[in-house]
């Protein structure tokens, strides 16, 4: 440790990153740029476990047992169904491992080591794309008071956006991610199939899909909703869903949304039934 | 006209306004800013007539008989439904007279001028909140030569994003429209109403939400979609739709965009059945 280096009044750590996938290639560099010391990549293959060990200038291995015992922090960046598995593999008692998965629960992490958590960072991480992590929620869960003081202290050196959520307040927050973005970005894609079939260019969309972001600043979603289905506008409902009949996908879709809408009017304008 | 005042080579306009509501409201502040002359606001009822008449130092009427015949340009913005009734009333001949709906087919001006065309700002326009709008695309459409000329020079002392789109494509675009903003805003409230159930801070989510943004600048959307649909991770969607179990609403919108992803998945896989 030389955390006297680093005017912190955080111990750096010296962590062992299990995976090296978008998760872990992103913690990776933001432990490393805060101070700690990244000792060593583990992945199942030699290409991404020597890749992110090289451009983290750090050691690996590809087997399991050769993990190294002497780190503070075991990081566990892997896919949902296999983190029990590895789990399950590690003897780490006295150490700290924590996972980064928001649907995964904490304890299949027991079998590793007395001392478990997840840290979970809300964001979407593309390998090649950086991002300000500072800004990006890091959710914390852990197994005692003293790995939750460890975890935070850990988040906070790399994120001024630090939570701590049980397991099933980041379920239900995975759960609404998967609506902002996996399902607006598909939505994005609908846009731009469109857009290319007749021969428009999606950029003439993308200041209206910015302002639709920025005004939730200070208004509410509720409070934003426009359009057809939101004034009740059948005949333009029903033009639009006569566009789209020759893709079932996209009539699906919209047509979904828009009784969503649409049974949210009528459940404000009729409040006393 | 005093165009010269102005350092344009663009004529200014004496410019009547029907309707008074929030594109209105935005076209008549940028085109009074851009130095045309908003000579009239006309709207059916007294309050928002004179609203918008005196926010933009003017004259208005809630008289269909009294509009002014004198100005150049008439620019009609109001509801879909009503635009063919209100063009029905005019007597415009040899006026410019436009609309700026995405909807309505330019046709039902005919009544009202033998120089007509579309005037169809592609943004959601709220009265009290500015927007940037030199990025704004107005789409064009008209009924001649003359009247594209001169409805493009008027659009571009406002925007720098101008396009000429006929009504095909025009209805085209606002369906896509429809998706990235009125529907996207549609998932913003569910995911504000999930956090909400589970005392999360909705700004939790908003990192995300303009991450799924920003990263549209230089990638297209297919390339982007990431969640436990496009990696076919059936026992999250499982978990998910069992948390969504109470509201019938949100659970029907996570499943369908949910199959629209995988469809989309499966079809990229089996490019030969």
């Amino acid at each position: 440790m030389q955390a006297s280096l680093y005017f912190s009044t955080v111990e750096k750590q010296d962590i062992v990153i299990i995976g090296a996938g978008n998760v872990a290639h992103h913690l990776g560099h933001e432990l490393s740029k805060a101070g700690h010391f990244i000792v060593q990549i583990y992945s199942k293959t030699d290409k991404s476990a020597s890749g992110l060990a090289k451009a983290l200038n750090t050691a690996y291995t590809t087997d399991i047992n050769k993990i190294n015992k002497s780190a503070s922090f075991y990081l566990i960046a892997i896919r949902d169904d296999h983190i029990s598995e590895v789990a399950s593999q590690l003897n780490l008692v006295g150490k700290i491992v924590a996972h980064t998965s928001a649907t995964v629960p904490m304890d299949v992490l027991k079998p590793a080591s007395n001392y478990y958590g997840v840290f979970y960072p809300l964001q979407t991480l593309t390998t090649n794309r950086a991002v300000d992590f500072r800004s990006v929620p890091v959710c914390i869960e852990a197994s005692s008071e003293p790995v939750k003081k460890k975890l935070t202290d850990i988040a906070n050196t790399i994120s001024k956006n630090v939570h701590y959520l049980d397991g099933e307040k980041r379920k239900a927050l995975h759960v609404a991610a998967v609506f902002v973005n996996n399902f607006t970005n598909r939505l994005y894609h609908i846009a731009y199939e469109i857009a290319k079939s007749e021969d428009l260019d999606f950029e003439l969309l993308k200041p209206l899909i910015k302002e639709t972001v920025n005004k939730l600043e200070n208004t509410i979603p509720e409070a934003l909703q426009t359009g057809p289905a939101s004034r009740n506008d059948l005949k333009t409902i029903e033009e639009h869903l006569y566009y789209l009949m020759d893709n079932p996908d996209f009539k699906e879709v919209y047509l979904i949304l828009t009784e969503s809408i649409m049974q949210a009017n009528k459940e404000k304008s009729t409040p006393y039934e």
